[in-house]
């Protein structure tokens, strides 16, 4: 009989990691929550088990994914991102339960998931931070440490929960004013999210670039970074785009920057596949921000350009093997950009259009192109989860090659139904300041230009609708 | 008004030019005779312009394609493969209409095309051949000619139409008896078939394997290799299966024959991109075969591990642009399989299933997974073209994951209503000798269990042809 691994999560990431685990010859084991039970995932899988009606429940519930796994006979749990991948609950959970949980090990998470924890260890390394506080002392006092902060370093700053990541749980704080009113909603809203208060601050780096390091680890102290990710386009601090190797940046800041992550990944005595993240300001100065403990939404463009398939490297680490690469064989060629196509509307402040049908789905393809995605022609897209349908993800020798590929894709995608952020991506290739490279993370407040365009609204969608929802099965299995 | 670039063929390779050609800021201009008035290529051309009822006449005639180029205001033709690309005359016309042809010179390709003027020419260079004769006299003296070779070389040998190619116009003669009984039939097969009778022998290498090897040329005289294919897999002459770069080669030997086939490209005064084919024996003895003038099916696995775009790079070239990239930029790096996915039935001696329709069509995707076809749910397969629906190319670091990736596609892939080759294609990814890399060009008469499995003729798979049959359009544009 095959090993099975579970798979703790949903959507494309679900697929990515089915994939990933049937070529490596195992059972794939999917679960989902009822708001899910349309979803691809469910139909590549080997096998699907309903965990409960959700939503947003059961996917995060330590216990049924671990009783789940016990019953059906699996010999590790897969988290994916987002839900219980940063939950050090999960991976201890599986270490008692004699899982292997295909992640770094829970004392790892959870040393990384304290943002202050974490600035702990990358002091003690010597690794450069935002100068920033520890947690603040409760109540009148923590005002008292953030005002001696602003003093010595100015507004702005960031007030973040220490239990927070992933853009949740931080504000951005201009002046005294706000600070003595945003300091005690922080803390509650910080309770209210995370079940526990504690917040510190960060001074911010003005307009800075998003720059990122893929790592890989086997148990034997081998580290490798992967390179370098840019993934400074975002809206309200959640990713957009991102490019590998960060572009306008010069090959020796770029392997600076990469021999830092290993440094600060092997501090922390990191295993199997993360992320570091780095704050890069205009004269070229770099921080530590955190590390991301899990697959990133954007491992995708590190892929292209190493040739290296980061979630097979993943298992094979969990598994007991050591890398199957020596630093000295991962070289980065050319250029890959990632578009989070979203249901989205950008022109309304990128509202949810979950809900939606799709009503035609046409995707492009051919030389340099990948498609991350989960959904299908005639799919509805469940409200309650996120809104990612699909991560088209191009290569190209050049940047200049890379974007007009880009285009290319952007204008043969059709997706009917929901609004998706395609139109907003169009404007971004043809924008002059992409092309050459020039963002950093205020690049939509300054580009207004990117939400002018016309969605077409013509009647011919709401017949291929029709047609879509009715049109859906189809089987085709081969036995000797 | 943007310069425009007409296709000049049809089906997977249309689309393929198509997509390089918009990705270069030209517009795409299509043709098409009557059967083909379906096809995908139409609809992602910026403009499609019917040439007559064909088939396989139109697309074959150069004064109309002239003729449509010049109306259209077209600054250059691209010919793909096939049809007209190795047809000198569409190369000069093109030279005297002022137009661009997307290929090396008419001279060139006249001068490769016949077989034995290019085995003058390598002969000169120094290059290894497999022993042969010049054009055979004709009558009964080619007949002596002939039997003076075979006492010299033995059987067995080929007997080749000097103006074959791709597979046509070749015969196997084994003794005596044959040769006097098809040395007539072949010199008036090759008069019907290409108006021209002479025919010529070759000594057969026993079970050789195809190695080839992917050129690029510029007008400056810098010629680049892009490493090695296999193209051993074959039924009949023509390939079903690429590999990039050819696997089970010392690297040593790969560089070398490759070597030898830039030294072959600039013998003949090569430009643009070009094959230079080459016959392996089992001892490690490589021998010039032909220089294929064109574009290959297969040049997509070579892409696949060099990041090089080879349609790009033509138009590039045929631009009078350089080359892009120097030889020692060019390095392949892990493994890629590209198998042809024909609606044929293998079990039929691969007879073809044209003027099916396709009822269910869905196709794998995700890392390492290129997919290059002009196909669709709905669409009816053409009975007068080849049978090639798509190509499905896979990229992995090792071999190992290469397999791997290939098997958990083709098990995914879903194609109802033609019959295609994608069970036999389990059947090979599934075989110990394709898994360790053991084959040759006696590969599939070797290997008879791979035609054993069993078709699925469920019931749902009608019910779904008539919903896929009224499914099929949708449009998305935006506008400013």
């Amino acid at each position: 009989m095959k090993k099975r691994i579970l798979v703790a999560n949903r959507g494309e990431i679900a697929i990515r990691l089915i994939r990933a685990i049937q070529e490596l010859d195992y059972e794939a084991i999917a679960v989902y929550e009822t708001p899910d039970r349309n979803s691809r995932h469910l139909r590549i899988a080997d096998e699907a088990i309903w965990i409960g009606d959700g939503p947003r429940k059961d996917y995060l519930d330590v216990e049924k994914i671990i009783g789940t796994a016990l019953r059906s006979n699996v010999c590790a749990i897969h988290p994916g991102y987002g839900f219980l991948a940063e939950n050090p609950d999960l991976a201890r959970a599986c270490e008692n339960a004699g899982l292997i949980f295909i992640g770094p090990p829970s004392k790892v998470i959870e040393n990384l998931g304290s943002k202050v924890m974490a600035r702990r260890i990358m002091a003690e390394a010597g690794i450069a931070m935002v100068p920033g506080t520890e947690n603040l002392p409760s109540g009148e006092q923590g005002l008292q440490v953030a005002m001696e902060f602003v003093a010595r370093y100015g507004f702005p700053i960031m007030l973040k929960a220490t239990s927070g990541g992933g853009g949740r749980g931080i504000r951005r704080i201009e002046n005294e004013h706000e600070l003595r009113e945003q300091y005690p909603i922080a803390r509650a809203e910080a309770k209210a999210a995370f079940n526990d208060d504690s917040v510190y601050l960060e001074k911010v780096v003005v307009n800075p670039r998003h720059v990122e390091v893929q790592i890989l680890a086997d148990r034997a102290g081998n580290t490798v970074h992967l390179g370098t990710r840019d993934c400074s386009i975002q809206r309200r601090n959640q990713k957009l785009v991102e490019i590998a190797p960060a572009f306008q940046i010069s090959e020796e800041l770029r392997e600076e920057i990469s021999q830092t992550a290993v440094k600060a990944a092997k501090a922390s005595g990191y295993f199997n596949a993360g992320t570091v993240e780095f704050l890069l300001d205009s004269d070229n100065n770099y921080y530590f921000m955190e590390i991301n403990t899990r697959l990133q939404v954007e491992h995708t463009v590190t892929e292209m350009v190493t040739g290296i398939d980061i979630v097979r490297s993943q298992i094979r680490l969990a598994m007991g093997h050591n890398l199957h690469v020596r630093q000295e064989e991962i070289r980065t060629r050319g250029h890959a950009i990632e578009m989070r196509i979203n249901a989205e509307d950008p022109q309304n402040n990128f509202m949810p259009e979950g809900g939606k049908t799709i009503s035609v789905y046409r995707s492009p393809g051919g030389y340099g192109v990948r498609l991350d995605g989960f959904c299908y022609q005639g799919f509805t897209i469940p409200e309650v989860y996120d809104s990612l349908l699909v991560k088209l993800t191009v290569f190209g020798w050049s940047w200049e090659e890379t974007v007009d590929r880009l285009r290319r894709c952007l204008t043969n995608y059709v997706i009917t139904g929901p609004k998706t952020t395609i139109p907003f991506y169009l404007n971004l290739v043809n924008d002059p300041d992409f092309q050459q490279g020039v963002f950093d993370t205020s690049y939509l407040e300054t580009h207004e230009h990117l939400f002018e365009y016309k969605e077409d609204n013509s009647e011919i969608n709401k017949l291929a609708r029709l047609i879509a929802e009715i049109h859906n099965r189809g089987e085709n299995r081969y036995a000797k």
